[in-house]
């Protein structure tokens, strides 16, 4: 083993998941397009703009070269966002290891394909065996795990030996990886979370209180698991820690950025505002559209997504839009087709 | 129809329900045994002590007379302390109409027997169709609630009919009600939940982050859900209102007893002390109590209510018991019978 370790992008997310990687001894060359930044990791040892007021390890270089961060790399991790997935993946062929580990840690699908990251990575990189591409996903805010404040996530792989490779390489005292077989669902869950994340956001802006908020989420559930069950997803995935752990971590945290733009929304800001207030992605609010999309393509009924949609991009007042979801019409609480979706995955 | 309902007793669920009740047209008789409380009721329209600052509707009348609440009612709803439970039940057998709706919102286990609380009414209240007692949970603080703020509940009951006689009484504007077949989900889901919601707080209390919270939730819920299919509950309740709706709303709000009680503990404080300080009854400590004595029992394994009995009940200190949480060796997320349990209640 090479014991070098790649780190794609140098974001919040990406700098952390670095830093674990550091803790546990591996050298870990962490890439940036930008070169301002690059010089600041190596020589300040900081990432000012995406984890202000932290020290980095000396063992995380950073570099612009692709080809220098992937080559001779043991695993390649991929945090970048979902709208440059396809085109790092298709960058790095040349120079990744056919046997290196390949994780991603990117939540959201594809605009246009709707495809999952794991599918996209399979359409560019070619070589790889599609079975051992590994996700990871959980509640997981990259402020607290960089001052190694205790997390919990979850790694995917459709082959097991992958997945578990990807838990050594990541678990340490404070950071507890636990393996799932589900790709689709943890990518599904991950994805969709943030639309629930800005959703939540919103009621708080609007001023409703807890008891609205729990409903809320335990409703974005619903709707997470019926979309991602018709994706071929385990029901079961979703109450674990990429369903609701994630969720609950995204609609009730201070450092969630989905939250943060939500609440604005609720406010009355209009979304332009919001997203140049906010100065990073903000990957739910690609996720709504395209979550939009799937629930017309799979016949999948998503109110919470609907509403937000159209407070998005369909000028609704996020009052009314709140006052519709909150006195939508159901009397009976389990959906009679959730015990079908559990029995037929188990065959 | 008499258009007379009951409610015993005037603590701040009962005196929230009252509120919604009044709200619905209801004539409302709202039982406590304290004098001085009725006259507050009835002369100033406000219960200062569980409800501060919120005047009360006039159709609200309160009495310490069991009698005078009870008789003629069309329906009672029980919000007695679980302690109190089997007492007050059999006190109110002479006095109970044969065909009213008998509905409580109580959260915890019977001392010593273990029984759920529609158990303990079945014991006292021969003359009740026992499929036709109903149960109400879900998210919903008494703080909200009163000021009408959007909240969802759930109410159960075997016998259909009687679960959508509840919904109809209750149901408003800003008041959601769900009926759910599965009684002793919904009671398992409202007592154990207060469990996870001293452990969040006790963590919070020892400054863990919210990926910790996050994880201890969403392993609070397989808890629950384990417990809870060996009662022979349906699992998906657990992924409803009752289940992680109100697992977030107590795990996650300054208005909930239990996560201030826990905050107490995880802060160093003794839990005589921190039971003093409350000044309610903050029914999460006999649950732990109960709970731990029903996971050895029925042999299921439940690791945060066996840590919150060791802090409360064995000295142990809160930190050490918050480690050995979050280092448990586990590597797999999805438990292999978590599917033989949702097919078992399906057959």
């Amino acid at each position: 083993m090479s014991n070098k370790v790649s780190v794609l992008v140098a974001g919040s997310w990406g700098t952390a998941l670095a830093s674990v990687l550091a803790d546990n001894g591996k050298k870990v060359l962490l890439w940036s397009r930008n070169e301002q930044q690059v010089q600041e990791i190596n020589q300040q040892h900081t990432n000012a703009r995406f984890l202000p007021g932290v020290e980095l390890s000396p063992l995380i270089v950073a570099t612009n070269s692709l080809q220098e961060a992937v080559e001779d790399a043991e695993a390649v991790v991929m945090v970048v966002p979902s709208a440059g997935m396809r085109e790092v993946a298709s960058q790095i062929r040349p120079f990744l290891k056919q046997d290196a580990l390949l994780i991603h840690a990117t939540k959201g699908f594809e605009t246009g394909t709707l495809k999952r990251m794991t599918e996209v990575l399979i359409d560019e990189l070619p070589e790889m065996d599609p079975a051992r591409l590994v996700v990871l996903s959980g509640p997981s805010h990259a402020e607290e795990v960089i001052r190694k404040s205790p997390t919990t996530v979850v790694v995917a792989a459709q082959n097991l030996e992958a997945a578990e490779a990807a838990q050594d390489l990541l678990i340490n005292s404070y950071f507890r990886v636990y393996t799932n077989p589900d790709v689709a669902g943890v990518e599904v869950g991950g994805a969709l979370k943030n639309i629930i994340g800005l959703s939540a956001g919103l009621i708080d802006g609007l001023g409703f209180g807890d008891n609205a908020k729990a409903a809320l989420i335990t409703r974005g559930l619903a709707e997470i698991t019926r979309l991602g069950t018709r994706m071929g997803a385990n029901p079961l995935t979703f109450a674990g820690l990429a369903g609701i752990g994630d969720l609950i971590a995204t609609c009730t945290s201070k450092h969630s950025r989905n939250w943060r733009a939500g609440y604005k929304l609720g406010q009355g800001f209009p979304l332009d505002a919001v997203l140049a207030d906010m100065g990073m992605v903000v990957e739910g609010v690609k996720t709504t559209k395209n979550a939009h999309e799937l629930s017309r393509r799979l016949q999948v009924t998503m109110p919470i997504t609907d509403e937000l949609f159209n407070v998005m991009f369909a000028g609704k007042s996020p009052k009314l839009a709140a006052q519709d979801l909150m006195g939508r019409v159901r009397t009976h609480e389990i959906e009679e087709n959730a015990f079908d979706a559990a029995t037929k995955w188990q065959g």
